[in-house]
């Protein structure tokens, strides 16, 4: 295939599910002139979101028989598989089957069970705060979010770039675009994982006789890295049992640096206590360097460089996953095969 | 001795060291009524002090001559010896010694290796922020400042009282009182072990090849467990060598708590995930009700019971450490036999 002039193939989308992401997609793809029609397993936002522009229907069959060019499954990722069982029956082969899930491997599994697979490119919005609900969604909590979108060795490529298109040409978002596994194995690195070690923290202090002395001590330190050990614990405890084996293997690491660094104080090893406070001295000055943007802000988000990546029928997953890992990111697709780009990265 | 109504014992108060914490601790005493004299390292700040009414010396021989109720060591830890060194030969039997170091054991240890171990009590308190010297110090630093005081077996009880009268009348803050093993060990619990383990979670991400997807996928979680050890990795590694022997413990009991979950999830024992992530219940409950309080701010802060703890001449280190493990805080000295307090505790 040839690169050709990019269209819009995500005219009309359909979502399943108007809660805090769903919600804010919906309103976004709006505001950006797509054709958004919406469904929800009760009715209590329709007057809202029909006030917002937005299409609502009774059910899951009336949000395929609407043939949009896009499905986006928007509801609690335990709902998935029940939803994709009503869906599978009724499935119309134009129609692009789509996510905002946080874990990828797992969704993936649930859609080739159903059948569905040969339909489905992964996504997930870095986006999101602590409410939910329609109520609670707005056009703007997508700003400048960055959306990994995933694949595997079935996903089509013209598919591929129609949740490519409602991403950055309809919701204005930029992109990465990763395999599922690389995809949860890095959500694993710095959410899931972190999750448990802040919680191990937290029990640290529970279990000690003193955790009222200790309290009375505790400053910013303390506060910042138990933040996340006072989310839900349930929720917590389901997100990690998800990712499972990246975990585990992200927790066992983790031990081991531990026990390298309590090795070092215990024989007095200041060369191993030096590489181990150096190590992450490029996450510094990267974090730096961010913060130096953030204070120059306009100016320099317009004056970053942006390069092109060109994009191979027959290595386009190699070349999206490098691209990736050298900390690009997609801001449009100026052709079918050629995207637009601007790095952040780790030196 | 019989219970004595308190009478101000620390009223003259030499400031060794004008820096963040010593220039805020000076402005506040003289705020208090207190005459402060102060010497530092170099003239700099000495206008400006002498505007907030603080007396400047030229030398700590000057300091020594003034006769103070307390010498209060707020220069550099690294420091300390040095100073202890010119001290020693000049010091006059009725100054009581204190400082406002971070960690006590190693501070005891280099006061009593200078001879001065029978007129010194610890004193840490919980202040501070990003900037260092006098310009940056000010009275509102302390605002609200919760002080551990350290003590151990040798410590006099009258200069222990001389110290608690400077901090609870003169700087108008709270206290605690805890021997210096158990300071530094909950030191090591909340700030220089998590220190150590921001720092591991900061080397995962720079060792993996996939960091920069996992910093472009990277939300609220993981910046805030990565703060601190964006802080200097010099200052951290001191930090750490520091109260090595505490920190060395407390990492392999994080190691191994981490490993167990590793552990639950490879055999997928539900009920160890369960009580792993319950643990911290205690904790969150915590949180909340102090979440509850700020809300309610004025309000509560002067409804919340006080009450009232006796200590007992032969028993007042074991009587303050106890009380300390119960989450009180100690308000004033009521007399030089009773303390009022406030708790907040684990529940």
């Amino acid at each position: 295939m040839k690169a050709s002039p990019i269209l819009t193939s995500a005219h009309k989308i359909a979502i399943a599910g108007l809660g805090l992401i769903g919600g804010s997609l919906a309103r976004r793809l709006v505001d950006h002139g797509r054709y958004v029609i919406a469904w929800n397993h009760n009715e209590r936002p329709y007057a809202a979101a029909e006030a917002c522009g937005i299409h609502c229907v009774n059910s899951l069959s009336e949000l395929i028989a609407g043939k949009p060019d896009i499905l986006v499954l928007a509801t609690p990722l335990v709902t998935i598989p029940e939803i994709l069982k009503i869906l599978a029956p009724i499935w119309h082969p134009s129609v692009t089957l789509s996510d905002v899930g946080s874990v990828k491997g797992m969704v993936r599994n649930q859609v080739e069970a159903a059948g569905l697979g040969g339909y489905y490119v992964g996504a997930h919005p870095m986006a999101g705060n602590e409410c939910s609900g329609f109520e609670a969604s707005s056009s703007e909590l997508l700003n400048n979010a960055l959306w990994a979108v995933t694949f595997d060795d079935t996903t089509q490529y013209s598919r591929f770039l129609t949740v490519s298109d409602m991403i950055c040409q309809g919701a204005d978002n930029r992109m990465i675009a990763v395999d599922d596994t690389t995809h949860d194995a890095c959500a694993a690195l710095i959410s899931h994982m972190p999750h448990v070690v802040s919680t191990a923290l937290s029990n640290q202090l529970v279990d000690s006789r003193n955790r009222n002395i200790a309290l009375a001590l505790s400053a910013g330190s303390w506060r910042d890295m138990t933040r996340v050990s006072l989310t839900d614990p349930q929720r917590t405890r389901a997100m990690v049992v998800e990712d499972a084996h990246n975990v585990e293997s992200l927790l066992r690491q983790m031990a081991t640096r531990l026990n390298e660094v309590a090795d070092a104080l215990h024989t007095d090893d200041q060369a191993a206590l030096t590489s181990f406070f150096a190590k992450a001295d490029p996450f510094r000055r990267y974090k730096a360097d961010e913060k130096n943007k953030a204070s120059n802000s306009q100016q320099t988000i317009s004056s970053q460089t942006v390069s092109s990546l060109d994009l191979q029928d027959d290595s386009w997953r190699e070349d999206l996953l490098s691209s990736a890992r050298r900390g690009e990111q997609i801001l449009a697709f100026t052709t079918t095969h050629q995207v637009s780009i601007q790095t952040r990265a780790i030196a």
